[in-house]
């Protein structure tokens, strides 16, 4: 069975290592769209379209599923995946969403880009679903986990800034609403001690069990739409497998937004 | 005279300002490509063809000189640029330069963003004029600024993680070379006391009077490719005025990258 994986850039590798460690014979293939990350401070429409182009290389190669683990991306644009596309369609916020709502005691506190958190998405789900929510956006821990810094005195410092708040409030659960922080978790469980942290990459694997069969070659293949310096480095950081990344698209062809 | 100046996002409003506190009567149009920032982290191929859109997008409008307010695209799209283009184009890397040969004893620091110092640009016209150079990459300092992380102890830390070495090593000069830096400038300076600070933007500004004539409405235009939160906030922060901020582009129009 094949399944797509996509996400604005390499965050998402951390959900695709989920998916493998879950079903280790099924073919998957990814896509990060590193010509046009981040998607977190792009608008509503701009993701959308995003979305439906990436949506559209990895149908033409084949997927039976796709899985959206990019949290912007499901934020905005997984009514109309879902409306558009043939196959079923997986995105992050759903599956955290559900795992916070079997552990919380009633307070949840949700992180992420700005464009998820002012996408309400998260919060919304968690509403209906009787709990209260506050969520903040925290626009500097992607680039701290690019740059490695997820460790340390830096990293505590950050992480105190943005989520401090969330001790005085007194949240039991909280959702990693961004691929990339599950690289700071370490941190943020000692900041937020005894805080429940809900990591959306396994709570997504878990939620494809229903519709994945463990059926296939087992392959890998990973695609980026540009390169930067460190795309083998950080592969390999965050999937821990020596996958060599191939380009597509990016210098050869033209994108005007104008 | 009206001057075209662009650069992937917002930060080369620092240039925009500073060539505007220069030449008051000039009619500046400016183009941010946020549908498409940071260039800092791709592929040379890619930062052209970006910089090529962008400069034409300036020549409809009907600019007499270009900028181009990005070390980035300056580093790696100058030369085509100035080949391709009918009217003088200034970029930020020579001024710089410039500015650091007057006021150097022999040791200079460069940094910015990782495209920027992996260019060598900046490095190879400091050694051709005999100068030792450091450079580094400081990935982290345009998130922190857009994030108006400028001051405090979170500032220091990184500044001081990117930057010690050169205390060590014992530069007599830095050149800030990414147009978000100089709102750091404070905490550089006390960080790398008695240190020489070159401002990109400002040695630009001086660059430009051989070339352009102080006549004009004094209007000042600024499009972006795409909608964030903060433009408007970032604009008045970083210019001290008031400009309406016109989108171009981005979500009506199609750039598939595949």
């Amino acid at each position: 069975m094949k399944v797509g994986v996509f996400d604005s850039g390499v965050g998402g590798l951390t959900v695709l290592k989920a998916i493998r460690n879950r079903f280790p014979n099924i073919d998957l293939v990814y896509l990060g769209d590193t010509a046009r990350v981040p998607y977190g401070n792009r608008s509503p429409e701009t993701v959308i379209r995003y979305s439906l182009e990436c949506a559209g290389f990895l149908m033409e190669r084949g997927i039976e599923v796709l899985v959206i683990a990019c949290n912007t991306a499901s934020s905005y644009a997984i009514e109309e995946l879902k409306k558009k596309l043939p196959v079923p369609v997986v995105g992050v916020v759903e599956p955290g969403v559900r795992e916070a709502v079997r552990v919380s005691r009633g307070r949840v506190g949700v992180i992420g880009t700005r464009a998820t958190v002012r996408s309400g998405s998260y919060q919304r789900l968690l509403k209906e679903a009787g709990l209260e929510v506050i969520a903040r956006a925290c626009p500097l821990f992607v680039p701290l986990v690019e740059e490695g810094v997820v460790e340390g005195e830096i990293a505590e410092k950050v992480v105190r800034m943005y989520l401090e708040d969330f001790l005085r409030i007194g949240v039991d659960t909280l959702i990693l609403g961004c691929t990339h922080y599950p690289l700071l978790k370490g941190v943020i469980s000692r900041v937020l001690k005894g805080v429940h942290i809900v990591d959306s990459s396994e709570a997504v694997a878990r939620d494809l069990d229903g519709v994945v069969l463990d059926e296939g070659e087992g392959t890998t293949e990973v695609y980026f739409t540009d390169r930067s310096q460190d795309l083998e480095r950080i592969v390999e950081l965050i999937t821990g497998e020596r996958i060599q990344p191939v380009l597509v698209g990016g210098g050869s062809q033209p994108d005007p937004p104008f």
